[in-house]
C-alpha cells in the first residue's frame, strides 16, 4: 500500500455486503479511494427483488441497485438518478413497491441478455458511479439456514428454513446457512477484483444474509482467501435480527465457522458493541486480525454506521 | 428561413404527432436540423401506456418514449438507451408488455412530480437526444369519435367511439374527433416553440388520433394559427385503418374541418397517393399551401415514409 501511496495512486478496495450494510460501507468508502468495487449478494427474494426474479428468472436487482445508488455521482445529475433509481411506485397495483431503479436492472438484463455485469456497467455510467458493481454470482441463488428454536415443543430440534427473507426475519436461532446450489459460478468480474485489490472490506451487514454468503461461493471464497490484498472485517454496530443478541466475538464465531481459511488483517468494532466483549480481542487475534476499536456508530444513536466516521477509521487504517 | 440560414444557424422546427408517424418525420428532421422540438398526443389508452394511465393517473407515456428514441445520439450509448427503452418485458406476466422507457419515464413522473416535462428532458439528456420531447398537454386526455356504421341495421345512425385505443381500430368510418376533457390546457413549452419556431410539420400519422388532435387543444390550436412559423402538412402514404380508403383531398378535409382557421404553406404528398386525386391541389390551395409531390414512401413498399427521402424533401423545402 505505501508503494501504491508513494506513486499517487489510491489504494484499490472491493467491498462486499448486500443492502443497507454495503450502501454504508461503500458511502464510506467513496470518500478515500476513486478505485472502489462492490461485490453483492444475489440471494435475496424478498419484496420488489422477489417478484422479479419470480417473473423474469433473473438476479435479484435490489441490493445492486442500492449499491449503484451509494456510489452516484457528486452533481445534480448523479443525485437526481440515485434518488429515482431508489424511488418505489406508490399502491398496490402491478407495479406498487417496485423500486424504479429495479425494474430498469432487470429490464436491461433481459434487454442485453448473457452477462449481467454488463447492465450494471450502464446504469454505473448513467449515475456517473464512483466505483463498479458486481454480483458475487451470475445465477440468483437461495439461502437455507439450519435453526433451533422454531418449534417451542422441541426447542433443540434443528430445522431448516429457505428463503433469505425467511432467514432475515425467522424467530428461531439461526445456526448455519448454507447456498443452493451449494457450488454456484463465482462472478468473474469479482473474482478477477479480488485479486487485484489491495484491501477487501466485508461487513456491515446482516451477518447470515449479506456477510457469510460471499464465503459461501466457492470460487469467490478461494480468491478471498488466496489474494495478496488485506483484509478488513467491519462487525455492526450491534447485533441484529439475524443474530440475536449474540456477542461480537460470537459473530466472529459464526464467520469462522462457515469459512475455516479465512484470515483477516484489521477487525473494526464499534466501542460500544465491543464493552464488555472480554473475548472479542482474543477472537479477532486467532483470526489473525489486529482489532480496531472507533466510534463508528451513528452520531444520532440508531444502529448503523456514521458514514464520516467509519470513512475515517478506513482512511487511518489504509494509510491514505 | 433565408436570414436564419445566412447566420449559420438551423431552421427551428416543431413536429406535432404520436407514435410511428412522428417517429418517422423525427428520423428524417434530425437530418437537417439541430433546432428540433417532438409535441406529442396523449391520448393514448391502449397497452403498456393504458396499463400505466390506469396504475398511476399518469399521462400516457408510450409515444413520448418512441419520440425521444427516434431523437437518440448518434453513438453506441445513445443507441443503446434508445433500444433499452424500446424493449418491452417478455410474457404474460405484471410486467409483460410493458416497454422500459414507459416504466422509466412513469418513474420518473411520479418521483419529480410537477410538470412532466422535466422527466422527459432528464431521459433525453440519458439518450443525447438531438432534440426535446413535448406532451401537448400536461393532462391525459381521452378521445371520442362520431362515427357511423357501427350498427349494420341502421348505417347512417352516428354513434360514439370512446378511448384512442378503440378509436384506432373501429370498423366503422369516422366522422369527427374531440377530445375529453374537451378544453385541455397546453403544455405551456410547447406552446412557446410554436412561437418561436420557423417551421411546424404536423403529420404524417394515424389521422384521427396522432394528426389531428394537436389542433383539438386550443390553446395550442391558436398558437398554431398565430404563429408566425411556416406550416408543413405531410401527408400519410396511404390511407390508414382509420381513414380506410379515403383520398388524399378527402383527409385535408377533414384536417379542415376539425380546424377551420389553421392555414397550411406545403402539402407534402406522395405520388402514388396523390395519383388519381383530382382534388387534392385544389384543397390544398383552398388551405393556403403549395402541393410538393414527392417519392416519399419507402423503398420497401410498406405504407411508411423513407427517413432520407422524407429528410430530402424537406430539406428543399426549408432551404437548408
Amino acid at each position: 500500500m505505501a508503494e501504491e501511496v508513494s506513486l499517487g495512486r489510491l489504494p484499490a478496495v472491493v467491498a462486499f455486503g448486500g443492502g443497507h450494510g454495503l450502501a454504508s460501507s461503500l458511502t464510506a468508502l467513496r470518500r478515500i479511494t476513486d478505485r472502489l468495487t462492490a461485490i453483492v449478494t444475489v440471494a435475496d427474494d424478498g419484496g420488489s427483488s422477489g417478484r422479479l426474479r419470480d417473473e423474469l428468472d433473473c438476479l435479484p436487482p435490489g441490493d445492486l441497485r442500492m449499491a449503484l445508488a451509494a456510489l452516484c455521482g457528486d452533481d445534480e445529475s448523479g443525485r437526481t438518478w440515485a434518488e429515482v433509481l431508489q424511488y418505489r411506485f406508490p399502491g398496490d397495483g402491478s407495479l406498487g413497491g417496485h423500486a424504479i431503479g429495479n425494474l430498469l436492472i432487470a429490464g436491461l438484463w433481459q434487454r442485453l441478455g448473457g452477462d449481467p455485469v454488463a447492465g450494471l456497467d450502464m446504469v454505473a455510467r448513467l449515475l456517473d458511479a464512483k466505483g463498479r458493481v458486481l454480483p458475487m454470482s451470475a445465477v440468483p441463488l437461495q439461502i437455507e439456514a439450519d435453526v433451533v428454536g422454531l418449534d417451542a415443543a422441541a426447542p433443540d430440534e434443528v430445522s431448516t428454513v429457505r428463503g433469505q427473507a425467511q432467514v432475515a426475519k425467522t424467530m428461531a436461532e439461526v445456526r448455519a446457512v448454507r447456498l443452493n446450489p451449494a457450488d454456484p459460478p463465482a462472478s468473474a468480474q469479482a473474482v478477477r477484483a479480488v485479486g487485484d485489490a489491495d484491501w477487501l472490506v466485508l461487513g456491515p451487514g446482516s451477518w447470515f444474509t449479506s456477510v457469510i454468503p460471499h464465503l459461501l461461493v466457492p470460487e469467490l471464497a478461494r480468491a478471498i482467501v488466496d489474494t495478496g490484498a488485506r483484509r478488513i472485517l467491519t462487525m455492526n454496530v450491534q447485533s441484529d435480527a439475524e443474530t440475536k443478541g449474540a456477542s461480537a466475538a460470537r459473530h466472529l464465531e459464526l464467520l469462522a465457522e462457515h469459512a475455516p481459511k479465512l484470515r483477516l488483517d484489521v477487525v473494526i468494532a464499534d466501542r460500544s458493541f465491543a464493552r464488555d466483549d472480554p473475548h472479542l480481542e482474543t477472537y479477532a487475534r486467532s483470526l489473525g486480525a489486529e482489532l480496531v476499536l472507533a466510534d463508528v456508530a451513528h452520531r444520532d444513536g440508531s444502529p448503523r454506521h456514521d458514514p464520516l466516521r467509519l470513512a475515517s477509521a478506513y482512511a487511518d487504517i489504509m494509510g491514505v
